[in-house]
């Protein structure tokens, strides 16, 4: 008997027929003999609908009574499910994140997992009950309700996963699994078998939003085997796990990110602690830096560009003008139309040559490389945000219509 | 320092602006320096929606899931309610039943208080927070939700003023208080300043539902004094309290229950236990009786005649079938085109007359009595369900009108 989490997303839930293609899909598991815990988001439209009411209401309302009143949207969902679960005959019963034992911390709207009791969802278990729970929440140590922030209910799913020693957790979305590109864009873009978790990891940073990269962490610390398959196709998807388990593609695909902004500030005084004072004041306001590239000095003075996302371009730009006021430097500039397009492949650790493919398929495409940075398993440019499709484009022809 | 709770129903909080309106008479109640616990229910069409949501999914869904289900529609309002206040400028903290410390009892949907633990209130109102509670709700001892039935926040405001011996216990509703007559019916009805819990409960019953009869039982068992109010003018309404305190009325008002059916077994043979044995038959099948008239015998048989809420009726019928095939009787007669329409009032323990006075006030208006029930503070007539408006008119007119 195996112990298998199942996570459903919130288009997976909209509405009552998708409700029961859900249970269709869970009670098919149970009745084969496993034991099931089955993660829920809210369905589809509440959460808007949810935000919209308060926002009407308050639009600065405390961090708190937003998770409060988000909570409620997988409250609904895990009744509505159970509902479903119970039509087709089998015994389950719902969990709210603080009954199926998710322990956080205090931060309200992106709380993280402190620990899952899980002795509730082992006795359900032990009554035969297939289980459902509700995603993205739980409770701080005050006993409030907390919500994960964006992508959480994975990371709630792997969590019992993890605590469990579940044989396997499955993540059910509205692909079919983890393709070389987006294959909305690239029509031969081939579904990936297996991926490996650091791949999985450098994709979800990319921009491939298939898996929340903190559920991908944690599935990696506690070697969880993740599956990423469609809810509504009966086909299998791809499995994440231990790369030493799987043949190493040499690069598994590729990606872009056009929420990306370049920040240069020029002529910087090139003194010794120059990043860690530029980088402390942004890292203060909670800006987040991708790339980062120094030039190398001139004149006593040095360049340096980063990558935001637009949504903190702005910000980062006042950060560095007083910065240039303060500790000196000519100007900031700041760049919004670029696009960071990347490979990601753990089989590049041991292949040379696979960023210069890279390079040469661009060049093939006269897309100008603005800005280099690598890493063990992946290659990313940025170049001008108008050519990102057609950088996807020429990279995956380069590399997997030659196969 | 006085310490007040407030509850408003889901009518109250219904949208954005209602919302607001509650927000500015909870934060007046604790710009005054009261401590403030406001419960609430669920916003008007929130119940409703949830409810469609389930039987488009699951007609039979267990009670358990219902109750899952429906308890997120006051998290959703205290959430909102807070959000306004803090936009109010005061400080506010929204609890959930279980964080509210209600504890009830297993019965799913109608499930009963058993205990308030209000360590976690009463820390919040330390800190001078206005504390929202979802009305409706608890957990059982298996940590489970649980929802209290039809008119449940009352029951939890009463509970909380209860427990924490509140200075006051606010009902704001949708009417200005307690009338002597149905105001929408009886144009010159008076609004009452006072009456007792025994008024309050007769009235209850008998269908002018302004407040839960489980709310009033348990306001008089631990004295608290309610006041019952418009949320959307700001006056006075009426004062439920024990009676010794105030002045008694003759009578306190008039009202009628068209929800009622008439049951009628003809020629039962007279046997000792006669009752015990028809009645523990319509118990055992948790059907409520209201009034019960048994004739004089005559050739050693009787008629019994009782009322029951309409929706009983087949059921009773057929248990009344049943009774006359096993033990004996004539037949069994329903007749659902009946009213109830009564006087309830304090003062008629002590002044003779009352009830001859509503006879006469009937008989001046041609309509015939079918039934009569009395107890200290009632009387209760049955009679044809289309002359139940005129009854209640003329019996207003002959009490109130020659004042």
């Amino acid at each position: 008997m195996s112990l298998i989490v199942q996570k459903f997303g919130g288009s997976s839930v909209a509405n009552a027929e998708r409700v029961f293609n859900v249970a269709r899909i869970v009670t098919d598991t149970y009745k084969k003999g496993n034991r099931v815990v089955v993660v829920v988001s809210a369905q589809g439209d509440t959460t808007d609908d949810l935000i919209e009411k308060a926002n009407e209401i308050n639009p600065d309302a405390s961090k708190r009574e937003k998770d409060m009143l988000l909570a409620a949207g997988e409250q609904i969902s895990i009744a509505l499910l159970a509902m479903a679960i119970e039509r087709l005959g089998c015994p389950v019963v719902s969990l709210l994140g603080w009954q199926a034992g998710f322990q956080t911390t205090s931060a309200y709207t992106s709380a993280r997992i402190k620990s899952v009791r899980t002795d509730r969802i082992e006795k359900e278990l032990d009554k035969n009950n297939i289980v459902v729970v509700a995603g993205f929440q739980g409770i701080n140590r005050y006993e409030d309700v907390t919500t994960l922030g964006r992508g959480g209910s994975d990371t709630s799913a792997v969590a019992i996963a993890a605590a469990m020693h579940a044989d396997l957790c499955q993540i059910f979305t509205d692909v079919q699994g983890v393709y070389t590109a987006d294959p909305r864009k690239i029509p031969n873009a081939k579904l990936l078998k297996t991926i490996s978790y650091d791949e999985m990891l450098e994709l979800a940073t990319l921009g491939a939003q298939v898996l929340n990269n903190r559920s991908v962490e944690m599935a990696k610390k506690y070697n969880i085997e993740l599956e990423v398959l469609s809810s509504f196709t009966n086909t299998p998807g791809t499995i994440v796990k231990e790369a030493k388990k799987m043949e190493k593609l040499l690069i598994s695909g590729v990606a872009k990110d056009t929420d990306i902004a370049r920040v240069s500030v020029i002529g910087v005084p090139d003194e010794p602690g120059l990043a860690f004072k530029m980088f402390s004041r942004l890292a203060a306001k909670n800006i987040n830096i991708d790339i980062i590239l120094q030039s190398i000095g001139r004149d006593g003075t040095k360049d340096i560009s980063f990558t935001v996302a637009k949504s903190s371009a702005k910000e980062a730009e006042e950060v560095m003008n007083e910065y240039v006021s303060n500790v000196g430097g000519k100007k900031v500039l700041v760049d919004e139309k670029v696009a960071k397009v990347s490979i990601v492949g753990a089989g590049m650790e041991s292949h040379a040559g696979v960023a210069t493919k890279m390079f040469e398929a661009l060049y093939d495409a006269h897309i100008n490389i603005r800005m280099i940075s690598t890493s063990e398993i992946k290659v990313s440019v940025l170049i001008d945000e108008e050519f990102a499709d057609a950088a996807v484009k020429a990279i995956h022809a380069k590399f997997f219509d030659e196969d």
